[in-house]
């Protein structure tokens, strides 16, 4: 089969690979599109401290597919079958796969116990066929279209972050500042909790109507006014009871805590480029739980897919581009120059 | 004003009443709306343990209405506005309502500490003027109508259960039992959370028509087809991740423990004429957890307005019958009698 | 090897069988000593629905013992490390175990795709070697004996089920009916997290005394004085925060409705031999929930070998008898006769 | 009555004042003894947002003493009740006082709404008497102490802490960074909920030898041994299940962050003199929670009274001063310049 692999520091080459063979728990996908992340640049750029060495490292953790060979043991899907994904399987054996902690296992990038993150510790989507263990493929339901499937595994990361706080937030007024896919994609999975109002923040005046398009109550141009100003505004004074961070900017977790109600809740659901620096006091004075959470755990995949399948949620709206295999290269650098205000970038294999 | 009073043993009738004066921290309503519900007609006939005695309780916790002067301290809300409310407040003191669980106060019916219940242990709607505590009342949104109001006091009872059970039910199985104006709100509550499918069981044809119209995915008339075969054949043999029993039925709790999923959750709203009966070892086996909940506690009420106000669930259509107040005997016949298939019976003052 | 193999109903014999080996992810265990349980009794009477056939099946699952052999991949623990154990291992991949609910496993009894239940779905420890997979083998704390391991399994049953009702029951009030050995190590587990006053109730004397002595604050023979109206009376009225019902007896759920508190929570550990009645609609008045947890699910056993390498918790108090392997149906008299007071007996092999 | 009074900033002079009455609900304290703590030398230089002017405010919210008259509808106690407290009363009538965070009330300093917050918007205990509202109020067991009672509101701060991330610590290895009286009083409620190991980490040796006979199980002098590495090291590489900082330094989060376990928990319970800065991205890869909590919510007292009469949290050790009402300044001199290594300095009136 043909395959991305990474052959050095972004060094991302196309070339052939044998089809790998299904294990037993193991499912073989052909794969029909593989999303591109922020993270896909990372690990081409400074390898993870658990990616597979270069010249065999096929990277790419958002895709999806038609189900090609079974594994022994899996009769929980069909040759056939369409499924999406979420990256990570955890041993299953540790302390925190055992509680169901699973995106935090302890033996994170350990194989032989069983762990594995597609795209990030084992091979990925960026070629024609992927295997992945049966427990973190689900079958896609016929409404929804591969680019749905894609950004259902974004909006895993939203709901998992979303069950973290509690999953609760129906009648919550919550701010989401950052409209890239994970905003978007949170900016929904909140409309479709019940939340009222969701506040969408960012910078570039097409996202944020975008994000108006896909259910923000509103949107906030942070260029034009100042964040906390907004949010507490709009939240008559007593700021919001959830603030979702999806954006990254080092400017952001001070916001979060000047823009979060007393008693409410700070989700983070970005990265940043180093270490922030914000009032932590006005947290502890104010009875702010900060939450994090990485990946897509506790089974959010197959809620995600349940409200796209009842059109809470929509996916295909955030692709903008699409690449063949073999343009992979061209691909990262749209994705890297942002050439054309690339949302979601994907690779049709 | 012209009130409802309980003259003994289902003797209710309507008098002459002095209009009450709003002590600190309350608020005096003008009722524009009052629904009855099943609970009115057992306190007429056997009074509460907490009950003002005969000759001076006006019941009726079901209102809404419009401020109409407000007591010392209260500025959250002006005359004019208008309201919905819960009807419990707790004494605020109590190791429960310390602690938030204020539908639990251990100072139940103590009014000098505080605590009430309109309609059960202190005047209530069947009226044309209500006090209540600023803190059970709730500004109603422009878009709502009183019929709305009245219905989300019934929410609130819906989206309390909710809340016991986590919240959190996007993407999970629902099954329904009850068809009454609880069920019709908790199943319109559980679409709103994301819930799929949920499944509504009853015997009667048009409220099922009716649950259907309001979002239930699947209706099932258990005099067909017998309601724990039909809930594991739509859930793939698994059984429902939740079941809410909100019928009353005597059978019901066992079919409850039947049709829910391994590791999965029972919420009880309805209440039962005797001690029932049921296999409690197979709910042990299963992991099973039984929650109940009482009245529209944890801010309910508030979560539920929202929800109204962004079209998610819907109170109107709920309302089958209205009367004036002096006609509220034959109001109550109808409920008792149910005569033309009453829903939701609403008394105008 | 020597092995304990049911032959039919009641017909439990010791016979020669070949030692298994561990696959990867199992470990191979000699056999220090394996309590005996009234599931051991119903099992052997009335085959479960996943239990191996007649001839084949060795039960016993509450064993301990030494790490003779490790399967692939296995590095947790090396040979000759002294061993606890839990009962269950999940599938790992159904919607449950991937939740972190392995004792709801949704595969249960399926043993291609990795759920065993150890002496009820697999080969259990009434033997000289048994086999486990490594997630459920604990190491033992040098300050421990075989007996206190036998009982950390027990007492993994008390603390999932605490942990199910949240696990912070520090200066709460417990009313724990029935002082088998589940009942007692509830009552340690209990004190072990602070909580206070821990009421034991029970009808056998010599029970209640050496729940006294496990730390219980206070007795009740429940045939000198009502359960319900002690615990009132204990709780100043009040009732209890926390119930917990590990008697079985027909009539304690409805007595537990009866002394908890309004706003409490229910806890059940014990089976009852048919369906109950009790009064319902008081639990769902006063706001009260009812969990259930079976087995020793969350890591529970890890907490309980904490507890009892702290001192917090003692199993050996409980052993009162002890038979060899060849002894294993004199054992079950004993157990079945209630012969001589046991409270848990033990075979060492 | 002698009370201190602020007159401006740092002067703090004890004069006479009248004996304030108990409205309803309110009680009349003898004060017996009150606790100094951080926040009294901060407020007392730079006012609080909500603190009551110059020339009338008594601080002091660590007070215990004997009840000396009762306002009215106060039943809950009877004069000459030895009482213990806790500095916050909600308004009760917020969302978030109706939902139990009344540490997090959204009317703060609101008086005619019903919040005080004890030496803190309202007058407190540095005086011959003290008013609190009766839900703040908690009996003291006969076996405690005065100096008990002081630390008792200081562990309500622990276990409020404790309470947020879920109280079930049982088993679990908790950091505990900052042996000051809040460290010192977590360390022991860590060990009282069955914590293990408990490992206090400070720069001072008398103050780790103190942790050590209070429970904890080892102790790292940070001057000695890096903190991280020492937490990794007991823990087996894999960090804290719990790092609990209350020591306010700078460098504390981002070792709080280092020296957690994947999946774990961090609770910030001290206060930092300026913005911090640490690697939220560490936190976030890891699915690490950062909770934290202020004052003594959620019952929070009445369970550390419970612990205390228990035995297992003891608060005299820790009074290494006491003064007389009358010296107040040279208390606080103590304090302040940490004169002879005070641990809690405290007046009796």
């Amino acid at each position: 089969m043909r395959a991305a692999v990474l052959f050095g520091p972004d060094d991302l080459r196309v070339v052939d690979k044998p089809v790998p063979a299904p294990a037993a728990g193991e499912v073989l996908v052909k794969v029909a599109m593989c999303g591109t992340c922020g993270t896909d640049l990372k690990l081409q750029t400074h390898p993870f401290p658990n990616q597979p060495p270069f010249g065999q490292f096929t990277p790419g953790h958002e895709w999806t597919g038609t189900v090609a060979a079974l594994g022994e043991t899996v009769d929980e899907l069909a040759i056939g079958d369409r499924v999406a994904i979420e990256a990570h399987r955890g041993c299953g054996r540790c302390d925190n796969c055992v509680l169901g902690m699973y995106t935090a296992c302890l033996n994170y990038g350990n194989v032989a116990k069983g762990h594995r993150a597609s795209g990030m510790s084992v091979d990925g989507g960026f070629a024609e066929f992927a295997l992945h263990h049966v427990s973190s493929l689900y079958r896609l339901p016929d409404n929804l279209t591969w680019e749905d499937a894609v950004l259902v595994t974004t909006a895993g990361t939203s709901l998992y972050g979303l069950d973290a706080i509690g999953g609760y937030v129906a009648g919550q007024s919550v701010a989401i500042v950052g409209p890239g896919p994970v905003g978007l994609m949170t900016t929904q999975a909140c409309k479709a909790l019940g939340a009222d109002p969701v506040v969408l923040l960012g910078t570039r005046r097409s996202r944020l109507e975008l994000g108006q398009r896909l259910g923000a109550d509103c949107t906030i141009d942070v260029r034009s006014e100042d964040p906390v100003v907004a949010v507490r505004r709009i939240t008559h004074g007593l700021g919001a009871d959830v603030v979702i961070e999806a954006s990254g900017a080092m400017s952001a977790p001070q916001q979060a805590v000047e823009m979060v109600k007393r008693g409410g809740k700070i989700l983070f659901l970005g990265f940043y480029p180093a270490p922030v620096t914000f009032d932590l006091s006005a947290a502890i004075r104010d009875d702010v739980t900060l939450y994090t959470t990485r990946g897509e755990g506790a089974g959010a995949v197959r809620r995600a897919l349940s409200l796209a399948a009842q059109g809470r949620i929509r996916g295909r709206e955030l692709v903008t581009h699409r690449f063949g295999l073999e343009q992979i290269q061209e691909a990262f650098r749209v994705v890297r120059e942002r050439e054309g205000d690339p949302i979601k970038v994907v690779i049709v294999p």
